[in-house]
Formats: C-alpha cells, sequence, structure tokens
C-alpha cells in the first residue's frame, strides 16, 4: 500500500473510534486560512518530506523537518505558519483522545 | 524534537490509554525470534527507512519499502521475516484498540 506523494491535501487512513491517521500534504501555504486550529483531540505529526513551522497561540514556534516530530495536546491552540514554498511538505498526523 | 535515526531498537513515542506509538529499528533480522506476533491491539505500520517484509500465518507476505504502511487488525499474527542487510529499517507503528 505505497502513499502517493503527489495525491489529495489530506487524507484518512486510519479512522477508529478512538484514533485518527491522517496524512497531510502542503506546500508554501498556510492554514488555517484564519484563526487557529483548536482541537478536542490530541495530535502527534511527523514530517514525512518536507519542512514545516507551527506556531503556538503563545507566539511560540516550532520548526519541522523530515522526521521531526511534536506533540500538540487537545485545545493547544495552533497553526501552520510556513510550509517549504517549491517542495511538498507531508505530514503524518495521528489524533487520538 | 527530531528522531535519532541510529538509537535505540524500540522507543516509545506516545504511550496514552487508547493509542501507543512506537519507533522500532531493525537491520538484517527477523522478528519475534520464534512463533509470532498475537497482539491484543490493532497495529497501523509504516516504514519510515529501509525495506522489511511481513509475513502473515496464512502465508501471505507483504513487502514495504520507505513510505508504504499496512494495517494489522488484532490477533492477526505476523512477523517480521526479512529486513534490509545493510541497512538500519525504522518502522512507525501506531497500536490502537
Amino acid at each position: 500500500m505505497p502513499i502517493d506523494l503527489a495525491a489529495e491535501a489530506a487524507g484518512n487512513i486510519i479512522r477508529a473510534p478512538g484514533v485518527r491517521i491522517e496524512r497531510i500534504v502542503s506546500k508554501g501555504h498556510t492554514s488555517p486560512e484564519s484563526g487557529w486550529y483548536d482541537q478536542d483531540e490530541n495530535e502527534w505529526v511527523m514530517v514525512l518530506q518536507g519542512s514545516g513551522t507551527l506556531t503556538f497561540e503563545d507566539g511560540s514556534t516550532a520548526h519541522l523537518s523530515k522526521g521531526d516530530h511534536i506533540q500538540i495536546p487537545a485545545h493547544c491552540k495552533h497553526r501552520v505558519s510556513w510550509t517549504h514554498p517549491n517542495q511538498l511538505t507531508i505530514w503524518l498526523a495521528v489524533f487520538y483522545r
């Protein structure tokens, strides 16, 4: 079951009662368009390819390159403030309760 | 939080009530030493680096290279029957109920 690196922007890989695994592709854009992600679930995210920066509500940032990963507790407001402009950035995100 | 590619054979990244994320490193060896993995949890596993082959109790196999992933239901007996002999193989495994 290979991963197609040029596929859709976000795809569910696993959706089970307590856990959801998503593959998210971004290129030179930030998200969400305005405001913050404010999620009921904890998130663990790893960069599989490319690089990106997360910004948190307190102003802190985390720059993640390939292989880097970070844990984001539920309701820790965050956004993707930068991704590599010329390269696809592929995130693997695990959401869990 | 970068991943040290030369680190220990298996490390917990996340351990929460319903989900466990592990990074597992293997090189040219199979596991378990004898018998099968027979787990109470579902497992989703992706190869981050290298390549390996899983063999299932029914004799079927799955060869996974970088970026490939597979879902293994709870109690689906399996083993790692081959990993690349000259290269570290790094697995990212998500175990969930």
